[in-house]
């Protein structure tokens, strides 16, 4: 990878250089805070990539490669030559540009991947993770990250993001969010026994929806006491109407109780429950983010096979804007304000409207390119709707929503088509070249900084 | 700006001369009758560019500005400070665009906007306007403004018009469309009293469904004595049935005595209003615009505090192509052809769909991107998207659709946009060099002009 | 046409250089095998490009002309003087590319096509016509065709397909398709008269679910044994539920009655025949084709004058996502696979979503940009789409759904586009060069091939 990568001018690169090195503020990930404490060093290359990466299972399964070779039982060497033939056919794919990425930022390797040269590669690179000692904590330190937020369930002790906190070795902050999922998805086989766990975190015994809220308040109180700045909900569902407290008191305690709830019972209880939580976020000064337009598990063979998060996710149906504005208006009018709120949508077609919506209400914005749309294209669109409906100079920028320490890299390339951008409307007359870095830095860094109060 | 300003080769700036000065025809718009018969002179960029404009509050409130500084009381003077700091971090923002294209048509100034010379710019532009004495018809005509249509409620009197229109000292045409908004949202409170009015300024008693049509008729009759050409609907609903005379005259009772009125019902009066709204248009030779895809006033709060056309509208869910299908082939078939039609959509991702409808049916045709789609990537994708599944030659072109005097902007903004894509085709071998100027000639100004029978 | 056409960059040009005379594999057009079979030479331009191309019809149309000049009675080259007229102001427009290919590749003429020289294109397209003896297999030949797929009716006879390939001298393989649009359709007027044929064809008299499927499964040994490998659904409706066959029986009971089924009803016999027929195929080893949102014959008065494929069809809704999910999970968990599969959508804004569902399905894919889609933007969409959400190595490529002998340009416009754009991926340091090749290939012509089994 070349000092240029996505850097079409001199303009573009020089922007560049100015915010390449700024400290990196993950506000939303899925790393794992037990795994970065105990900073236990890295086996190989292939353990890295292709133990638990769904984005390379998928990749590798529409290039036809057996299952064996994927989440089967071969070794990682062999499922790594498998995975460098496919990647090297995969013209255009982000996987493409982060793989690379990854090979060059974090082992100094400047090939483009084969299945010719993926015996050398692994060696090179396995040889990178022995002699460097390659480690959760070594690659957050090497990517220059200052802040990471983890995304926990409520019920989660933070006993590890406790003991980061002590270790003051450790320099980076690494803060829980507040992730609400499994209390909302009342339908699920077993949500008694989540019901019980909630209960034994809280010391609420948790029976109705009274008793479900104060547990929850005492979910928040501990995690705010523990640095939580953020919260989510990823849930497939969003309310299409808000019950009232003694609608969705019935339909919470039929979940209890494991009986069928309908899907107006169910909507309703959700619109009770985000309108609960939105009051909540706000009163506490959290921010709330909503990830909208997901659709999990579409085969039930893969499901039933390898369990969730394996690869058999897709883009869900738009959501009624009617109905996001219905919720935020409510929270709006019930608690006198939106909390600083992110919305993230995972359908593309929806990105132009959302973000009418959100500019329709103080303190909610739409936030970077996620999941499916986290590709060069995606990207720069998303700067575009951004740019075009709301505020550029205000945009929270990126963040990685990964499992993996390696993902830093797409940082680096948020922030390179974000240069990109901004030096060719400079370069064009579109826009001042004398602010173009304040934009860049404040978008990489700043923005994000001044909402976790730093 | 510089003259090349958003044309990237010589051979667009070429094909950009050659359409530069053509006349504006300026077919929808909202500026005030009164405001251009009484041609008072304006007296700061303040006012102008802060007063009413929704785009910018939003703009504003989306950089995070208190709104003490952009509706509430604090000068002018401090607003558009405040505005110059929002700007120049708005990269990429359409009013980015219009904002230093207005500095440099009308008032000569070719900076870059910002909080440092924020001052400087009030001061240079204000002795423009004090200097040269800016007037709504200084600055119509300062653009080349050869006719321009306002949108006007069924019951205006039209006097400012019929002022306008003897006073032999102004050239330009202002013209009145004929929008039945008001008459359509039979559900909102008052409308009984907008009944009264329609009955007073039509002369005939509006007492159900056949009073209505007949008034409406007069109202037609008055508006096409007065230079009419075009109609507008821009309601956020859109009919999903037609319900025939009887049914329709029942919900109109129900209407006028304040009762309430289902979703069904409403629809299906809405259809049967549609049906003879595009009759009528189609029998008298006026051109049938629908602007669809709405949705206003998502904050209560701000809605509460400051009332409509603030800056809280938003996209609206895409409507079903079968509803827009069943509406203009019920039109085809009852009056044996449909109206001169421009359909807009609010939703980019209804527009290449709405492009193949209009094109199944002779006549009906998709407008300019409007609103939140009026911007260089919006231009843009419209164009294309006439060109790929319509036919570009015949497009109509740009309007404003603005409250703002200084709007006329944008028709150089669009120009340049066209005649750049336009030149680059034709550099690429896509397209006869030696047609492009006349196609450029067709879609700035001749097309809207055959239109209007000029 | 220059031979750089479309191509940007050298390395664009050296790259389409080693695909330009791939072998043409067209696996879905709708050409007819008895012309083929009777290889009639052609007469003139102007029957080849306006006696039946629904797509020039509307351009006309949209263009303003008269329908005397489009689908009346005007002459051959009355109709052909119009067409140049509209087409040379169609900046933009695939016709635009697609007829100006047509004229280079097949006629030997590179001018720009206009109302002046309209009378001189006629003389020379027609002097080549006549000197070469244009025909359906001459061209077949000219444009390199390997193979083709047409799109037949299940009750089909195929004695064209089966004296084509008895005829040695004629060395492209011409394969049928079994497309069930008629079988489906069941609420259409006359269904009974189509059973009827369904019986004498199959030999199964039809007279309920299991007669129907018996008599399909007769039917598609017969298609299979001549040489069919792909099937298809094209009708604007998807099930959104599975009926269990005795729901099913009752309904098609109705169907062969002529009594009203419900939409319910209908949507659930849908589901219960997608079922059938994917399992069928898939253990069959049939490809399966959905074309997805399509709305036809929009205007009642076109239709009526002028029948279906007339230039009245739309871009329909688009489809739930959780629909073909739900289909795809069905036939998954029935069969223990899916089928190979190809799904098309004509509508653009379905296009991430439906690829991120196939991705989730072990053998579909996404197709190419279809019929709406299939000009420069929508080509390379596509080619994005599935780039960034799927494996283009991995990808069908062109296919011409066309009913012109004309059409084959196309593959050399997809060829073209695709190779542009992976030279340009490479010149930005975005994909190796060493395997742009290699992917091409596989796009172009490899993977259909082996899909074929050729």
């Amino acid at each position: 990878m070349k000092a240029e990568y996505l850097l079409r001018t001199p303009a573009a690169e020089a922007l560049y250089a100015k915010v390449a090195k700024l400290p990196i503020i993950d506000y939303h990930c899925h790393l794992s805070p037990k795994e970065i404490e105990e900073d236990a060093p890295f086996t190989s290359i292939g353990e890295l990539w292709l133990s638990g990466d769904h984005y390379k299972w998928r990749l590798m399964r529409n290039a036809g490669i057996e299952e064996k070779y994927i989440t089967g039982d071969a070794s990682y060497q062999d499922k790594f030559r498998k995975f460098a033939k496919a990647l090297s056919l995969a013209a255009g794919s982000p996987l493409y540009h982060w793989a690379h990425m990854e090979l060059s930022l974090y082992f100094g390797i400047d090939d483009y991947l084969n299945e010719n040269n993926a015996d050398d590669i692994w060696e090179r690179a396995n040889a990178v993770i022995r002699n460097e000692g390659l480690s959760p904590r070594s690659m957050i330190r090497k990517a220059g990250v200052a802040y990471l937020a983890t995304t926990d369930d409520v019920i989660d002790s933070l006993e590890y993001h406790k003991r980061i906190r002590e270790d003051a070795s450790f320099e980076t902050v690494v803060a829980p969010s507040f992730r609400t999922d499994n209390v909302l998805l009342i339908r699920r086989a077993g949500y008694a026994e989540y019901a019980a766990k909630l209960t034994a975190a809280s010391g609420v015994p948790v029976s109705g929806l009274d008793t479900l809220k104060a547990a929850l308040m005492q979910r928040l109180d501990h995690f705010c006491d523990n640095n939580c700045r953020f919260t989510d909900i990823g849930i497939p569902d969003f309310p299409s109407r808000i019950a009232d407290d003694a609608e969705a008191d019935a339909t919470y305690c039929k979940a209890l109780a494991g009986e069928p709830i309908s899907d107006e019972e169910y909507s309703g209880f959700l619109g009770n429950m985000y309108l609960f939580l939105g009051k909540e976020y706000y009163c506490r000064g959290l921010v709330m983010q909503w990830h909208l337009a997901v659709y999990r598990n579409a085969s039930t063979k893969l499901f039933e096979n390898l369990g969730p998060d394996c690869g058999g996710d897709c883009i869900g149906d738009p959501l009624k804007g009617a109905d996001v504005i219905r919720m935020l208006d409510a929270i709006e009018k019930s608690a006198g304000g939106v909390p600083q709120t992110i919305l993230y949508t995972l359908h593309p077609g929806m990105a132009d409207q959302l973000q009418t919506i959100a500019g329709s209400f103080r303190g909610v914005r739409c936030g970077t390119a996620w999941w499916f749309c986290d590709h060069y294209r995606g990207i720069e669109q998303q700067i575009e709707v951004v740019a075009d409906l709301g505020h550029l100079g205000s945009f929270l920028g990126m963040l990685t929503d990964s499992r993996s320490f390696l993902s830093y890299a797409r940082h680096d390339y948020f922030r390179r088509i974000l240069c990109n951008k901004l030096a060719t409307w400079c370069e064009n007359g579109e826009f001042d070249p004398a602010m173009a870095e304040t934009v860049a830095r404040r978008v990489c860094c700043e923005n994000i900084k001044a909402l976790i109060g730093g």
